[in-house]
């Protein structure tokens, strides 16, 4: 007997055609139709994607949901730092009830799958795992939530964080992150080392953010790619914002990009600011994995942000120039298969015997559901019809 | 009498700050409320704004409304240029239908004004004027329409243009158009000429469309600039896009911005793709003016868009790192006032006896409405109410 059958839908594959089909779910998976179905659902031709994955955001730190509040961090990444850490009391930060406001917006969007940084630092320690647990915990089974221990405030120069992270990452913290090894630490080597090791110890993913721009984020690229050879943790590590990447002559581009596809390095974008994206076609073309994120929403880092990640992708593909179908689909790629690979998940896509994690929009064609960014018509995470019209239920 | 009355309402001034109070409209100006209204409408603490000024599209070319069209143009400007002008006998373009369909979105997200650049070429000669004016026609009275004669496809390159482009302006096309003197015409003393005659010739305004990156785009700037100081046509010359400026180095930019300010030259940003959006805080405190466009929406060069000039606002501000209050705030004077400036529009403005072109959206403050970039509350043209909750009425 099917649980739930999506009539009229069209399932997108990467680099298929679509075609109408019905969708039958079983115990949370889908299956081959089989008997009556106790739920129907006609989709009326809307493409059905599968969730989204928000591989890079910072649940602790934002105020989503919360009165305005006008930012005082400047541009800066000292400047930003020292303004979240600096007002974090005043603002009661981190709180479950903006983490939670957060995903549940982000479930409204279509979003099953989000990894979050958590601010560690002698000052909060593990309160912000505490929160985005607590959050995570009141929207279980609509969208499941994948921690990072991340050294926001500097690891090396920052006295007592590498114990907290070590902490967490006991605590059960699936990811340990980094920061701007080279710019921030000022020691590049013995951050990576001290990260890289941690990792090992407790079988940890690893995600670095780096802001570092020009031949100093490409140098610390293969620092990253040298060590995830040498640690047989390929597929496991990734690098955040890569800012540099973007910058870079094309053919230095095509050396990092085959240097991470050979080591199982990933890179993440969340098309920030003014920095060049990474390019998205030279990542599909050699064959590195790519996957995005909204970075921060509402906080003290940034103002901006809705939690949609299909706007997100919407602006990847719009600042990378991907105008052809074939090219706006695989930023659509990144933000659904690319995110999936670099969380590692299982059983992820549309395939029968995936999980059944899917989300409806209606438009005529993947690309112009980028295009567009149209509301999101029907939601499904393990089967269960979580969000419909862009409003989540229950 | 009053009209209408726009009861607490908060309305906005680039600078002040915000204070509920009422506003009175008679005979489709701002004025001070008198005696009973004809109508009320309480607006319950929305930021009211003046209406939105979309400085730079291409309402000729527009597919909005219609199938979705997988786009083939590619990257390259000359690619873009040919698939233009290739397909568009094919498609039916221009169409006034779609330039309609296109007004009548901008007219739902608030926009009052509108400054269109018409393709004009051997092949497709005025036409494209006569179909948006058409279209414009059909909106009359909820959105100003004003034209650039634009030679999309080349001028000195493409004989038989510069007649063409002489008899829009004959027939009161109100701005002539230049394409990439240097890299494109590839006689960028001869462009010029030809284009800052016509405008002394026939009084119109001139907008030149300026790709051209780095040393060469800034040095087109400056031969811009020198032609309209010897021209008497200060207030009457604007950049569009000028994709070099950002990029440029800090003290180049400055002269640059202190060059523009001087000789009464306006730039407009439309925050395409990869290059660094013109700096907006640098314009603004230099005292150059800086408006922003759509630019292409939904076709043949880009698939893009939406036609909404709040969400351009946004990315403008978004891609500037433009975080504190008072930065976005310059974002969305830029959106407004600048664009007014550029238009050369009179009465535009909140003031007693500015036009009632206004639009009213509900958020804490002006930067919250550009970050979150709500649905529009009510939108007001020459006094009267033209669209409602996003949507247009009549």
């Amino acid at each position: 007997m099917t649980d739930l059958l999506l009539r009229n839908a069209r399932p997108w594959t990467p680099g298929e055609p679509l075609a109408i089909t019905d969708i039958a779910i079983t115990n949370g998976r889908i299956a081959t139709p089989a008997g009556d179905a106790a739920q129907v659902i006609d989709l009326d031709g809307a493409i059905v994607l599968p969730g989204f994955v928000d591989a890079h955001c910072h649940l602790d730190k934002t105020m989503f949901g919360g009165p305005w509040t006008p930012n005082t961090g400047g541009r800066t990444l000292e400047g930003r730092i020292r303004n979240g850490e600096g007002r974090r009391e005043e603002l009661g930060l981190p709180n479950p009830d903006y983490a939670a406001n957060l995903l549940s917006a982000m479930v409204s969007h279509g979003t099953t799958h989000v990894r979050s940084h958590i601010d560690i630092d002698p000052e909060v320690g593990l309160g912000g795992v505490e929160a985005v647990r607590e959050a995570a915990a009141r929207l279980a089974g609509k969208v499941d939530v994948e921690l990072v221990a991340f050294p926001q405030g500097g690891l090396l120069t920052r006295p007592g964080t590498a114990e907290l992270l070590e902490a967490a990452l006991k605590d059960g913290v699936e990811v340990i992150g980094g920061l701007d090894p080279a710019g921030f630490d000022r020691d590049p080597a013995g951050q990576l080392d001290l990260v890289f090791g941690l990792a090992e110890r407790y079988g940890a993913k690893i995600d670095v953010h780096l802001h570092d721009q020009g031949l100093l984020g490409a140098w610390e690229y293969e620092l990253i790619i040298q060590r995830t050879k040498a640690t047989g943790l390929a597929g496991r590590v990734t690098i955040s914002h890569a800012y540099a990447m973007g910058g870079l002559e094309p053919d230095h581009q095509r050396r990092i990009a085959e240097g991470l596809r050979d080591a199982g390095v990933a890179m993440i974008t969340c098309a920030v600011g003014g920095a060049p994206v990474i390019p998205v076609r030279l990542m599909d073309e050699v064959g590195a994995r790519l996957a995005v994120g909204n970075d921060g929403i509402r906080d003290l880092w940034t103002p901006y942000g809705d939690g949609d990640l299909l706007r997100k992708v919407n602006q990847v593909a719009f600042r990378d120039r991907l105008v052809a179908d074939e090219e706006i689909e695989l930023a659509l790629a990144a933000g659904t298969h690319g995110g999936a690979s670099v969380l590692g998940l299982e059983g992820y896509g549309l395939a029968i015997g995936c999980n059944a994690d899917l989300v409806a929009v209606d438009a005529d064609a993947p690309a112009e559901a980028v295009v567009s960014v149209p509301q999101r018509k029907l939601v499904v995470k393990g089967g269960n019809v979580v969000a419909h019209n862009g409003t989540i239920i229950g």
